[in-house]
């Protein structure tokens, strides 16, 4: 086992308060307690809280921590849902919020250079003034890092044309426990020379160093979108249907699935928002096309004459303002799970996209079995489903049995050939399952690749692999 | 330094021909001699050829070859352009080419598996009758394999929209050194679990294990296609049009470059081939479009309104038949050197897309101060510039002088902020110039990463990184 340090003495907490002076170092409790969670429901608080402007004081302060044996646990805007960032051994919390400036974009090399404290969406429109496009687009988009999206491989809407983070990073600096700095690739768009050190970074979830600069790729700003939401009387023609608009060639940017229970959630708002789905609608399908104006304009086209056949109850066809006003009823089955019940465990398998439907109707049914609603809704294009198990903590055994459903959930996905995590990561919530999807030899084969970069396991320790 | 066998004695040769019986082991000198060598001018006589039909085999050479200290050597259709597959320290040579199959290719879940030494063209041509697309076309796509392109990451010319082989890779299966199996990703298109151990097999050039199942991405096949090849009065005109096209916010899959060198080889045809680029042109670019019909006619549309300000000299633009010989055009260039003369040094340096005009104008004067003509072409698009220094071994100190240019090119690729290789690899001829521009704490890494995969260096060894 690894000999972690057991406190914070008095020397080690005048080398931090000397390292980050000012407020650059948190110490009391009640600042320590804003950085003990995440979004999901699991807490620990950090025995100290650093807050680095420089890479410099990362060098320093890495140093320091592998000498100590010191848990380091980095950290941006906290919106991960697994407590990948939370302080489970206890140690220092690294905020990477400071580490920030206005993004680089170039518009001849079709790069971005950014620190990773910056904000997503600050870097997509520093992107879109010039014309350029960073497709990555998870939900969180407005409030999480660039750094914690790389950190995390983030997904989101449009990873079914574009890919996910991971397909856009160009290059990685980072500052290794010991204080090596490594820096990989650069702002050529093609590289083969050496070992693709700068994906193995991409959802490394912090545990093989603190990236102090990424590189990221562009592409021109998509001309103009549209979208289409559509209603289905019943589960099966939905995802028919979007089978039919992959066969007919359309490869929209964003295809986005919501079972009867999301349109149930939906229509319960007692200020009757905009609900463009026909009453009688039990599943939904939200597809986005991008591109030139004539090419969006004919991929509608063909979009909604390949769902035809299929009998759609509604079709909603949004441009413009009309466009955000059909991705705000999207956005809205998150929230809208509460009016089923006052508890959600929120999970994100993905499976096979052709297993999808075999996917939604078992967890149906496995919420059936453990007297539970299940939501599903989400990424049907990359086959990543988010599924809501709705309960009532406050009544007894109903949050065990929601513990349990979400494990058969997990086993149904492994066995389907698909994952426990498209998007959200293991963190501290999936340790153990995702040990069950790896295997030990892949654990093992990890393990081992983090140790070359953080030979005493101080990054982030706890989070399984 | 490692203590490698240095012979294949009795029990040795007894092992392989018991393991690869009948053709499966090749031990003659006639037939050693021909995977010795692979697309460069380097050669080494291995001691042994195996070609394994079944992953048990492997399971087994690798068992066997790690206990030996035997060095193993992948390979497949010998395309490479940099030694990669060269058997430098001596040992046994591994056959891919048996280890293959009709592909897997399911429409359903927009996913293939694929035994690696299946030929990349006829996985293009499975998915195709499927309406689907595997998009990295390396230019050996008719004979190179997907095991040799995933091991070099192959690049080619539709990397500028749809990425590089690596892109592509959803997972693997491999057999490491003392006969694990390891298995990573499936065919889930987004899978966040553990570290991103798929892609680190992706380009490792048969250096981490020998993969023998690899998963891969498709997406819908697009509709059609439509091409231009616009000639320009000079080279910073040409280079200025690129730029206009990406900034009117038109993503070609290609966009290829072709400087005068590369015109007045072709032009040099004594056949008097098709050529459509006007005779007073010095530059041109040849451009892909692909989508819906509308969508391509639109783009083109605009990409041939960007252009017109620079005042193009000829635009041919191509579609169905026609567009086949635009590109054969392209394809005539790399034979088309040698009639400027006999003898060429074929390196493939990326930089940032802003550089491409100082890196190429940069590479004239580099051969012209070494007394050599230099050919640029390529793809232009990601900043990937074939450069072929063109000499004549029979005259003295020629074969010197390229050397040196080439010295002085990798150079100023790296000087740029690029890389000494986009897509061809290091190898062998590239060795000592990756850790040049890797440095050694990147190669320290790397070195350590590959020793958790393979402790003894016995897989093709000599490398580099």
């Amino acid at each position: 086992m690894i000999g972690y340090a057991t406190s914070l003495t008095a020397a080690r907490r005048a080398f931090l308060l000397d390292l980050f002076p000012g407020d650059g170092c948190l110490l009391s409790t009640e600042g320590l307690a804003a950085f003990s969670a995440d979004a999901s429901r699991e807490r620990a608080m950090p025995w100290a809280v650093v807050r680095p402007e420089r890479r410099e004081q990362l060098v320093e302060l890495l140093r320091w921590a592998e000498a100590e044996r010191m848990p380091v646990y980095p950290r941006a805007r906290g919106t991960g849902r697994v407590g990948g960032a939370v302080p489970s051994c206890g140690g220092v919390v690294v905020s990477m919020l400071r580490m920030t400036g206005e993004p680089v974009v170039d518009a001849d090399d079709f790069v971005a250079e950014v620190l990773p404290g910056v904000i997503t969406a600050d870097l997509q429109a520093a992107c879109s003034a010039k014309g350029l496009f960073y497709p990555p687009d998870p939900a969180s988009v407005r409030i999480s890092t660039i750094g914690g999206n790389v950190a995390t491989c983030a997904g989101g809407l449009r990873a079914v044309k574009y890919g996910v983070t991971r397909d856009w990073v160009l290059g990685v600096e980072a500052v290794l426990p010991g204080g090596r700095v490594l820096r990989t690739g650069g702002r050529s768009h093609k590289d083969v020379v050496g070992l693709d050190l700068t994906r193995l970074f991409v959802g490394s979830n912090g545990r093989l160093g603190l990236m102090t600069r990424i590189t990221l790729k562009l592409i021109p700003l998509p001309e103009t979108s549209a979208s289409a939401l559509v209603g289905f009387a019943d589960l099966a023609s939905s995802l028919a249907g979007a089978g039919a608009v992959f066969r007919a060639g359309v490869l929209p940017s964003a295809c986005e699935f919501m079972d009867q229970g999301a349109l149930e959630a939906l229509r319960l708002d007692p200020e009757g928002a905009y609900m463009p789905v026909g009453p009688e609608a039990q599943a939904a399908l939200l597809f986005k096309l991008d591109g030139s104006g004539p090419g969006v304009a004919a991929e509608m086209d063909r979009l909604t004459a390949a769902l035809a056949p299929l009998g759609p109850v509604s079709v909603e066809i949004g441009r413009g303002q009309s466009e955000e006003m059909i991705w705000n009823v999207r956005r809205g089955v998150s929230p809208a799970a509460f009016r089923l019940a006052p508890d959600k465990l929120a999970e994100d398998i993905a499976v096979p996209r052709g297993r999808v439907a075999e996917a939604v109707e078992r967890t149906r049914e496995i919420g059936v079995a453990h007297g539970l609603r299940v939501l599903s809704f989400g990424h049907l294009g990359d086959g990543n489903i988010h599924i809501n198990i709705m309960h009532d903590r406050s009544r007894p055994g109903e949050a065990a049995a929601a513990a349990s459903a979400a494990d058969e959930i997990f086993r149904l996905a492994v066995r389907l050939g698909g994952t426990i995590s498209g998007e959200h990561g293991t963190g501290l919530t999936k340790a153990t399952f995702a040990d069950v999807q790896l295997g030990p030899d892949a654990v093992a084969v990890m393990r081992d690749v983090r140790r070359v970069f953080d030979p005493h396991e101080i990054m982030n320790p706890g989070k399984g692999w």
